[in-house]
């Protein structure tokens, strides 16, 4: 008998697409350097401002969310700078692996995967250090589920240090706000497959003023991701090469769906689907890896035990449910199960998600009592709506 | 906040048509008198023989279920004859407008609506007629989601008259067993946009041998649904008119996916759907139309009463999560609500509709306990995997 048929996609990306930016990304393909292309990236690119809170321009790359890490580093930073790197997670090993490529001297603040950092323990950290020229940090740690307290990190390191703050958003823009130049956030990078409801390949990346002027320092910058380029094109409303246009197609629906929801009920949307999330998570007597405090809205990683085998929760949903859950990376690998509610899934969705979960464990012998996990997300919903 | 986004169409027809089908319609159009078209043609037809358990053709009309319904009055019998008409709901009341519509002499066996025909009701009315050319009954009555027992009743005609047996299986066929050759029936009426899985638009009929004698002695049989035309044309792979082709393409690929699943397993996910259709409205304290004996696989009736208006029910479901259930026909309307679980269907996605109709009732101010559709429903599903 099959018990489901389309997959149900809860990784914390690629996300779902809704069928709007489907239908948006089917369109036909246009010259990149005519006027249709221009009034679409004119049309698009401001307003992703407001998702970043910031005045600046934001630069449209056509690669997958590592390109604009990697742009935010050889744009900024050069061979034998010393920089220091966050590292909360999967994400925040990627940013020192990306410095460590360009000979950059990295300086490592390993914090406990599945906790955020606090500022106090960047202060220190920042205070035994000297001529740092960036501070690279995660917001949403992908890998753990925790959403890192940027503001609060980037005051220390401005009150610590000259160095720039470069932030990956790559998991939180779009699902929870980001605030740019409030915040004194220097580069700001995302991507295209988690809350933007896109399918991967297109990034995202701005930049501070003080930030241009460290890129007028920088003295080589590569090619395809030398932000100058980008720059000089963008004043024309253009991309320095040929851009994924069916994303930007996509892009302009997905930002219209978002703005048509209001951005705010993005935000408290993402933050019911996680109070959701852990709701049901604690009521079936999963352990959650990170605390409410730290808890990033767009997606939440569950703890296996010596009862629960992680991989085998993920193995039993694929296969009775074709409910597709994430694994643990690196360290993490087979000691949680991550579930991705970002972009365009709904309460209404996550519902199912929740129930076919506690259903999955209960095909695994887990001791599970039927109704519990609608019983404490739709708690929750009751609660928010 | 976005609760949900995508409507969740759970009328018992249409009903949700799934990807495959979906992009199999989109093939480009090819001339129905050639040979790619006699090809789909006679791959299609047969395969339809096993969802009605016959040896029989089957025709393809290009119309509504109502056309094909029309199609068996006018092709076997004549003004002035008489038929009975078990109207056990709307469609069987339909059958008996038709009729009159030629002049056909009507006997309206009246059933109570949410009962089901008891072979020994229509035995005794068919005792008190004389000269009954045909009896018309309605497999599943989708008004009031009872499956009259066909094959009982076809004994019974056959054991007590001359009459064809003239089905209509509009809402059963491919959701459930219809066996025309074992049961007897005559002619078997059946629409693409239930448990087919395909919008509407397509209609099947298949004649036993008798019934082909009796459209031999029809004088007049109209122009459209003359099913001498389907025949002839059938023989040589083909519609007399132009058929609706994307709807056999879909056809094809909905055919596909049965028998990719098996019928068998078709016919138990339906009675799962069922069983936790009636268990989670029951533990919520619902009342149904029909009994479990009486109770179709395809469709369940829920009752309003005093304090539950049934069209409120719907209107909330509708308001808070874009779920589309069906109202009351006719004497039953604003007296019930309907949920169709038939054709692509599956347990999980039933168990999502079930958890968003006990939020319903919750944000109505039904006294509700969250979690009980879902832990009935899940029992269900845990018995029957």
């Amino acid at each position: 008998m099959i018990i489901n048929r389309s997959q149900i996609l809860r990784t914390p990306g690629p996300t779902p697409i809704p069928e709007q930016v489907q239908k948006a990304m089917s369109q036909p393909m246009i010259g990149h350097r005519g006027k249709g292309f221009s009034e679409l990236f004119q049309s698009v690119t401001p307003r992703l401002k407001p998702i970043f809170g910031t005045s600046q321009e934001i630069f449209l790359l056509t690669g997958s969310g590592t390109s604009a890490l990697e742009a935010a580093v050889v744009n900024t930073v050069a061979p034998g700078d010393e920089v220091v790197v966050v590292v909360t997670g999967n994400f925040g090993a990627r940013f020192a692996d990306i410095c460590e490529a360009y000979q950059i001297v990295v300086h490592r603040l390993e914090v406990e995967w599945g906790r955020a950092c606090h500022p106090d323990a960047l202060k220190t950290f920042l205070k035994s250090k000297k001529n740092i020229k960036a501070v690279f940090v995660t917001h949403c740690e992908t890998s753990t589920g925790v959403l890192n307290p940027i503001g609060d990190l980037a005051s220390v390191i401005h009150e610590n240090s000259d160095a720039l703050v470069i932030v990956d958003t790559v998991s939180s823009a779009g699902g929870t706000p980001v605030n740019m130049d409030k915040d004194g956030l220097d580069v700001v990078v995302s991507g295209s497959q988690k809350a933007f409801m896109l399918p991967p390949g297109l990034a995202f990346i701005t930049l501070s003023e003080n930030a241009w002027k460290a890129v007028e320092r920088t003295p080589s910058k590569g090619f395809y991701l030398n932000l100058e380029a980008y720059k000089t094109n963008a004043e024309k409303g253009m991309t320095p090469y040929t851009p994924a246009l069916s994303l930007i197609y996509g892009l302009d629906e997905a930002l219209r769906m978002m703005e048509e929801e209001g951005l705010d009920n993005v935000f408290r949307r993402h933050e019911t689907l996680m109070k959701m999330t852990r709701a049901a998570s604690q009521a079936l007597g999963l352990s959650l890896l990170t605390t409410d405090e730290e808890a990033s809205p767009t997606v939440t990683a569950i703890q296996g035990t010596a009862t629960l085998d992680s991989e085998a929760v993920r193995q039993t949903a694929l296969k009775t449910f074709n409910l597709v859950l994430a694994g643990g990376q690196k360290r993490l690998k087979g000691k949680i199960f991550r579930i991705g509610h970002m972009g365009a899934i709904t309460p209404a969705e996550l519902l199912q998600t929740l129930i076919l979960l506690e259903f999955s464990l209960f095909k695994m012998g887990y001791p599970v009592s039927f109704g519990t996990a609608a019983k404490a997300a739709e708690e929750v919903l009751k609660n928010e709506l």
